[in-house]
């Protein structure tokens, strides 16, 4: 297969978005100013549960938008950890996803890979809405060729069809296109269908045992252009 | 709906097994037994990352049997926390799943509910060796009409094909059931797929925000009496 091969110019990136390419340490930094002392358990907590209850609402086929279910798993997160959620600390906290800074090399890493000539996505379990602000906020208007959103298909990630949305766009096989993503199982869940995986580890964690590996590993952006063929 | 109207007596109930059946609290012990300081958080991460990869491989329909999820999750966890897992290590642990009690409440709980002539059923993840292995030591032998493990259907929970299993079992409409489970989780993705569930909320959890409630909730299983109507 030509897209096992490690360095071989891909044909597109699809990018994975928060986490990856949006920088959310900023949402425990105003979690600990609204909740000092708690905001690094909220953060956890909250992350836990949004991604708990998308997978949830897939295997159950009860979709609803990943808005919605960013803000049970924000609701039920305060209770479990008996915080005082009002209604403008839920507005602030869930606010925060349309301000999320990208990480430092993103920017410049995406540029040189628009100076490649090379076709870039978001493929993300945001509403079209979330990705559109994000997008924006952190200075990213123009650099997509497609924003693809898990809404699409009303399934959250790690459904097949949410990675097919990569390959319906590009019109190319997966093994020609790299999936990049800071979460592992992302990574291993994109790699079983068939992409070849970036998994971008920012926080050095242990692989996840799932009998598969991503193609590739590192802590930056900026080893992408090794693993593309682009260096 | 018959099946809606509280305190009318079902056809059949369906138990939950791990931390619902069986106390869960041992497999702590054990790990802290093994790893002094530690124990609490592994066995939070080794559960986690269970019902993660459990969920993720129905997500994306890589099925491994539950004990090989549970092995994969521990592995994970213990790397994750940077300690040392030893092969006899290992095999403690998860042999300490075949030797789980029965919480205090269960036994007399389950003959009251035989002596009411009620037909019983486990409806779990695990697989059926996990399983039989766990009644045998809990002193569950012959309570049960059916032992129904996912292991059938190649799906973990909450794919609504596991949740199918009991219906398929008993031959009644769903809404003519009892679910009884621990888990906020599962409780809510069985009265989604239309069975009268019963939320055995030891740790007095916050409800799961699913948009959808389990139609009864309580500490102890002897409360399961009066919700299916047999006080």
């Amino acid at each position: 297969m030509d897209g096992d091969t490690p360095g071989q110019r891909p044909s597109g990136i699809l990018f994975d978005a928060y986490g990856t390419l949006f920088d959310v340490y900023s949402l425990g930094l105003l979690a600990e100013e609204l909740f000092p002392k708690h905001g690094a358990a909220l953060a956890v907590l909250w992350r836990e549960k949004q991604l708990e209850y998308s997978r949830l609402r897939t295997l159950c086929d009860k979709y609803v938008d990943f808005k919605t279910v960013t803000r049970d798993a924000l609701l039920h997160a305060c209770a479990r950890l008996r915080l005082d959620l009002s209604e403008d600390k839920c507005q602030r906290l869930l606010g925060q996803y349309d301000r999320l800074p990208a990480y430092p090399e993103v920017l410049p890493a995406l540029e040189r890979l628009r100076a490649h000539g090379m076709p870039l996505a978001i493929l993300s379990n945001g509403s079209p809405e979330m990705l559109a602000s994000a997008i924006s906020a952190a200075g990213m208007s123009g650099v997509f060729t497609h924003v693809l959103s898990a809404d699409k298909v009303h399934k959250f990630k790690t459904a097949p069809e949410v990675y097919q949305l990569g390959v319906d766009a590009f019109d190319r096989p997966a093994a020609r296109l790299v999936f990049v993503s800071s979460n592992g199982w992302d990574a291993c869940c994109a790699a079983w269908f068939g992409y070849r995986t970036f998994w971008l580890n920012r926080a050095g964690d242990p692989v996840e045992r799932l009998g598969i590996l991503p193609a590739g590993e590192a802590r930056s952006m900026n080893d992408l252009f090794a693993f593309a063929g682009l260096a």
